[in-house]
């Protein structure tokens, strides 16, 4: 068994997640299949995280292992010739050691969530974005989500399906910068809990639009209730965008 | 009558082009039948270029005259509302003198043309990119592009459907920059020949490659023909990023 890592870019749109589903299309799935075609063997992938319905990536990472001899480019060329038209795509392909482990292995998680901040509809950026009309202070936004970096019980900002062991996280990241009409959230930990980011980016919209202040937004992690929580934003404007490991 | 300007957003994939068709759907009949819908009166709209079928804008701008008295920002949230889910996005619209017109007033039309330089198939830009495999030189496509800044006869670079009545332009800006495997070419004139960008890019790609010389791009002009065309680009890469007008 030979075992690769891919890079794997998608548009999570027409997805039920990154996740195998018995009743619908998935990341995993397709990718599978189409690996299936390829080696003629069960092929199985495991990824650094496991995005939901609707979230994109730029660079998941993922790994599996191969018996027939193929060589990692020949492996790359073959799942992308057969994923099309599926919006997915193996943007590169590496042997690597039998232990390494896309998940397991993986030291921080990268996510970008964009909010485009206008009043007109999304046309170019639709389901690729949060559209929101009313103006937000994006630095108000940054001072405010200081208070979630670093290690706290994030259960405020934890999924009711989130099945981690612990809701105890250690935020490394968690940036607010503007580009004109576009907000994005940069985020990075080891791990994160499910819908955490999102959740993250629902309450730190409240902090833009004024709703909120930055001692709400610490009361609602102190709080270490699900009721506590602002807002969930919406998954079209999260993306997975890199995942790190040991050199 | 007052006449409003309007700046759209759109993504061309849906439709046939900008203008107005008998058979399938266009970004100028999307607006005007919602203009209709929300006015009760037919309203035309004048467009400071016609984009083809699969082009998008960033900001294409167009004026429309309307006798119901309505504010601009009125007209602007009801034209976006009746759009949805159409791709198409008002994202301002202001009145304007009678004697402002979006194609006679402009003095200067903008594109960008956008090069996914990687062999990997598009998953987040599909459609709206030009993905070429093979290694481009964007410094030496730059250097070449210089040679068509000017005024020429860009008969080598005109469509056979062209409707101009002279071959000459004088182009202000070509200029092409990469952003890691993003290659933009930027073009700017105050009114280009159909399909001339396109036409410009596809040859520019051919100097990236190192399949035509400078020279040869410059021979390609002074031939004026449009047998002397190396590639057309497809329209995915390409947006009308702005339209100016005078102060």
């Amino acid at each position: 068994m030979t075992r690769f890592r891919l890079t794997i870019e998608y548009d999570g749109r027409p997805f039920m997640g990154w996740q195998r589903q018995a009743h619908g299309p998935s990341v995993q799935g397709a990718i599978e299949a189409a690996a299936v075609r390829v080696t003629g063997e069960a092929v199985a992938l495991h990824a650094a995280g496991r995005t939901d319905s609707g979230v994109h990536a730029e660079a998941m990472t993922a790994h599996c292992d191969i018996a027939r001899p193929i060589t990692a480019f020949r492996l790359m060329e073959a799942l992308n010739a057969l994923l099309r038209p599926d919006p997915v795509a193996i943007l590169a392909c590496e042997e690597v050691a039998d232990d390494w482990h896309a998940r397991f292995s993986c030291i921080r998680r990268r996510y970008v969530y964009r909010i485009a901040n206008r009043r007109a509809p999304l046309a170019l950026a639709a389901g690729r974005a949060w559209q929101v009309a009313a103006p937000l202070d994006a630095a108000a936004m940054h001072d405010a989500a200081q208070a979630l970096v670093g290690r706290h019980d994030f259960t405020t900002f934890r999924s009711a399906h989130c099945q981690a062991d612990s809701p105890l996280r250690t935020l490394e990241r968690l940036d607010v910068v503007r580009h004109g009409a576009e907000i994005a959230v940069h985020a990075e930990a080891r791990s994160f809990l499910h819908h955490q980011v999102r959740s993250m980016v629902g309450c730190l919209m409240l902090v833009g639009r004024g709703k909120w202040t930055a001692a709400d937004l610490a009361a609602a992690r102190d709080a270490r209730n699900r009721d506590a929580l602002g807002l969930n934003a919406p998954p079209d404007g999260l993306y997975f965008v890199g995942a790190d490991y040991p050199a």
